[in-house]
């Protein structure tokens, strides 16, 4: 089917959004029956307004640079599309006759992609839709994970290392250090803060998963058996945390667009600043807390190698897919081995990705609720790929 | 003068105070005079219970290994010496045969190593005493810079580099971006973060340093003025702002609707969550605070090559003066060209060091207060080196 392809990013960006972006616009140019890639400017926002971009005449330089560039270089939005928006949506793809049309995002996005499908397709209007994964939380149904999580979790992982070599080292001045990842629903990112350790004792000592409740007494006492055992305490904790009763560990909360609830800098306050203030209270201790909040979520020099090779060839797999005619689905990631890592590239149906999220296997978490399993390591380790090592002094005791 | 040689590390840790620990160890080894190198564990608390380690029976590669090590390896602390003190760290000194005296540290870490030399010399004990500069703060007196600003300001620049491109793309959800960076006393490393621009608009478009008094009608028309230019805002605060009658900006806001918060990673206050709110609450605007505490001092990954290099150089050039018998110093960097970059290694008596703290000098800082100089990046573009650029698209808009 000739015609124009239409490409558009959503939500929140990832360090290697702009690798599938990428992607899709370089396999577009391989495709003779797709004659212009557009872009939609801040999602599906922009294509309402009609501010489009042609893709199709950037310099291949620019658009192959956006392999490494942070950000979401289309714009992006969190808009949640109206049963009335429908008619001006199909108003601009008639105009333009874009008869492609490729989202990047999770599962508010693949969500948008199907119901402007099943819109065209009652309007008689010919459109092939296609998503690509994307998100840092890693909870996306229907794929063995997302592009952008590994670099996320690298991020997460190499910070909390280097904080644990820090907060062993400050243990006479400072206790203990709280770290807080993103992820509303799902524990992936705290999870892979496992990653930091490479012996006993090394950060992280605690790790609080949104899959599992919240319990105070508990938790004071994993921090004092950690104290005793190691001198300082490292916890990392993602911010959706709850006690058993719903309530979440943040103080306070307060809900976006779309009815999530917002934790930590967007919502004011956080479950790292909480358990830091129970940590010193109940103890006494000097500690910190970090809430480094979008900033894994942008940080291009430390991208897993991993992540942006196949964020780049979800791109192109969706146009690939669009190309033989495949609709109504997202490209997927299907793991084969994880010793030897690899991968194959398959499809999920945009209706079953929509409405689930994905939260962690319970294979994949301890059974005391605070750490996770090898079997987690497993999957995570050629997500995220090789750490840097840091050398330790034997210490040897002068007589 | 023949005998053992100590080195201990104090105060909080940077990217690189390993590197002058490497530096001071392996030059160590060069002098015939010093037969052990001996490590202080947790810095002069350990010292005084003995607590002391073989460097010199270390291996080499361990040693080298330093060079890229975050952390201090030796373990910190930030015990003030006590005048009863004295009696008991000469008897160490005795006992164990030291006559080469070296800490790396800050401030009160040169005051330090003032006050043992002056007891030992009182005492009749010779004994040689060298600091190493030491703190990613910049505010230590007789040095161009310290060793650990350059590597803490290229981790801040990069942040804040990769959350601007992040917040231009996500402007239609968040409209501003809040990094705070640690400081209490001096602006250098929140001043750094202008190198995170290439071109005009990048962020950040507000830098607020504690060298300049907060004046909120000010700081809320330059938001205003940012967002009404570019879309969106990015702030860069230093932790130690405070208003014109002296008191700190973290502290404005933790009384009202946040008074069951404690703020701040040290259990006390933070500067960004009460701008946050104040412009969060002027404007009615989504957007997010980061605050990463220490992580810009263990960010090896990202450390400054030229400070890893200078570091080294200022733990080598401590023992080289020490075996020339010079004592009663700190290593002084001392710029001789910006362009080409160069510098000399001199001294600067312990005793001047001891007692002042280098605020940002007036020309550094613009007239309005909400920014740095042309000159001031001439001064800090050296210390950070290269950092990466990302892609932009041209938007080429569809006809």
């Amino acid at each position: 089917m000739k015609g124009n392809a239409i490409i558009g990013q959503s939500g929140g960006p990832t360090s290697v959004i702009n690798a599938s972006l990428c992607g899709v616009i370089e396999a577009c140019r391989q495709v003779a029956d797709i004659e212009n890639a557009y872009g939609m400017r801040f999602g599906i926002q922009g294509f309402m307004e009609e501010n489009l971009i042609n893709l199709s005449a950037e310099d291949a330089a620019v658009i192959k640079g956006l392999r490494s560039t942070p950000g979401s270089a289309l714009g992006s939005c969190r808009y949640k599309v109206q049963e009335a928006d429908f008619a001006r949506i199909i108003e601009v793809l008639r105009k333009y006759n874009i008869r492609y049309f490729f989202l990047i995002g999770g599962n508010d996005t693949m969500d948008t992609i199907h119901r402007v499908e099943a819109h065209c397709q009652a309007a008689g209007y010919n459109l092939i839709g296609v998503g690509v994964p994307k998100t840092v939380d890693n909870d996306l149904f229907g794929t063995d994970h997302t592009p952008g999580f590994g670099s996320a979790a690298r991020y997460v992982a190499l910070s909390v290392r280097q904080a644990g070599w820090l907060a062993r080292d400050m243990q006479k001045v400072d206790q203990f250090v709280v770290f807080q990842t993103v992820g509303r629903e799902a524990g992936w990112l705290a999870a892979a803060s496992a990653l930091a350790r490479t012996q006993e004792g090394d950060a992280p000592h605690i790790i609080l998963m949104p899959e599992r409740p919240f319990d105070k007494d508990k938790f004071l006492g994993w921090v004092q058996a950690a104290y005793d055992r190691w001198g300082f305490v490292s916890v990392v904790v993602g911010e959706g945390v709850c006690y058993a009763d719903g309530r979440p560990v943040s103080a306070s909360e307060t809900t976006d667009r779309f009815s999530n609830i917002e934790f930590g800098a967007m919502g004011g306050a956080s479950a790292a600043t909480a358990l830091h203030r129970m940590i010193a209270d109940t103890f006494g201790w000097r500690g910190e807390f970090q809430i480094t909040e979008s900033l894994p979520m942008c940080g291009a020099d430390r991208a897993s190698k991993a992540d942006i090779d196949e964020a780049y060839a979800c791109g192109a797999k969706a146009v690939e897919l669009a190309a033989q005619g495949v609709t109504g689905v997202m490209v997927s990631i299907v793991r084969e081995a994880s010793t030897p890592y690899s991968v194959q590239l398959k499809t999920a149906p945009l209706s079953d990705v929509a409405v689930r999220a994905k939260p962690m296997p319970d294979a994949f978490i301890n059974a005391e609720g605070n750490d996770i399993t090898p079997a987690f390591l497993e999957y995570v380790r050629p997500l995220v790929g090789d750490l840097p090592d840091y050398g330790r002094l034997t210490n040897i005791t002068v007589s």
